[in-house]
């Protein structure tokens, strides 16, 4: 069983999968454009079938509200969003039945900050673009997505961005994005959220019907869900 | 006082305002291209000074998870969310004091269906800018949004997307719009959501600092927060 990995840090503490392939924008085992579907195809094509696809990267720009200039707001929408939206869909085909996707958003959507309305938004829908797709998914396979808050990691580049938040290792969230690819059917992103006041674990949501199609999708808002 | 309007339905049910102006893309008082910067911009110098946009308008396409092409993506990303966040960063300086935005989101980002994943997904990602915005905004400026179901009068054109749910007249909708204008500080946007079953009214969040503005960001998905 491979685990496919795209530009992210390794995410894989706990239950290593048998083969990881780092992929990045321009380092790793694999390089690709995550902006650019035809980048996206052929690297899947070099790659063959796998069983978890995890996703922690794009891109997304911070400014005023009043400042944010529409290049600004295109980099988010295509690279964070459109980004982790196009990797998912072209896994699809890839994938092996019963296998999974897991995105990243970030504690943004809960919590917003000054200059940080694009990366609200973004992580919003990423955390929404799960929630429906978790209805759609064939095959068994699961999608998830992960919210962290800052990482200590990032701290030096972010800090004066968020003030008062309590930053979380890297290797913590990786420990939330191998559960939600590895573990049992469905694993909440929010777990990561809470940084150094550890996992919070919600409730599980009643199974719903999504047009015909049976599926648990969360009602909140880092909505993991059962194929 | 005028209540700006752009491209939707009557809005005003109570508490008529004074003058209404009423926007579309192809007819109205005045006409805009929502997806157009330059449009918008002309439009907001030709009306001058207001004190309220409410905004119930914006595409987005309705496919298979696995059949969405780039272009039905990007018309929910160019047309519904950008189009709203183009035209409350353009109303911005002509929006008198403590004056308000009103924007639409829908129910699917909350109760996911077949083929409403670009819908789930934008959905989210307006009521997320809502929240995110609602702590920079300038002035007592407000913002908050709409999330309405299915509307009895478009029942006839998505009842097959829409199987089981309880549609909601755009008057009653039109009230939580006006609501959201008009009232106090700061109005929900799921009051409309629950249509039949009634305007569910969520309890009062706790204000937050938000980077050091005060503000109240509702947690829930669709939050309307005090300037």
């Amino acid at each position: 069983a491979g685990t496919f990995e795209v530009m992210g840090t390794p995410y894989c503490g706990k239950g290593e999968p048998s083969q990881v392939i780092r992929v990045g924008h321009r380092r790793g085992d694999a390089t690709v454009d995550m902006t650019d579907g035809a980048s996206i195809a052929a690297l899947f094509a070099g790659i063959g079938r796998f069983d978890a696809l995890v996703v922690a990267s794009g891109s997304v720009a911070f400014n005023a509200l009043t400042e944010m200039t529409d290049e600004q707001w295109q980099l988010g929408l295509q690279s964070k969003l459109m980004g982790q939206i196009n990797l998912t869909r072209a896994a699809i085909p890839y994938l092996n039945d019963n296998g999974s996707i897991t995105l990243i958003s970030g504690i943004l959507s809960e919590e917003p900050i000054n200059w940080g309305v694009s990366a609200t938004t973004i992580n919003g829908a990423i955390e929404h673009f799960v929630k429906g797709a978790a209805c759609e998914l064939p095959r068994g396979l699961r999608i998830n997505v992960v919210s962290p808050t800052v990482l200590e990691e990032s701290m030096s580049k972010y800090a004066d961005f968020f003030p008062g938040f309590v930053p979380v290792p890297a290797a913590r969230v990786a420990q939330a994005a191998a559960g939600g690819a590895e573990r049992g059917r469905r694993q909440r992103g929010e777990a990561a959220a809470s940084g150094a006041a550890g996992w919070r674990r919600p409730a599980a949501e009643p199974a719903r019907h999504c047009g015909g199609w049976r599926c648990a999708c969360g009602s909140g808002l880092a909505g993991g869900c059962e194929g």
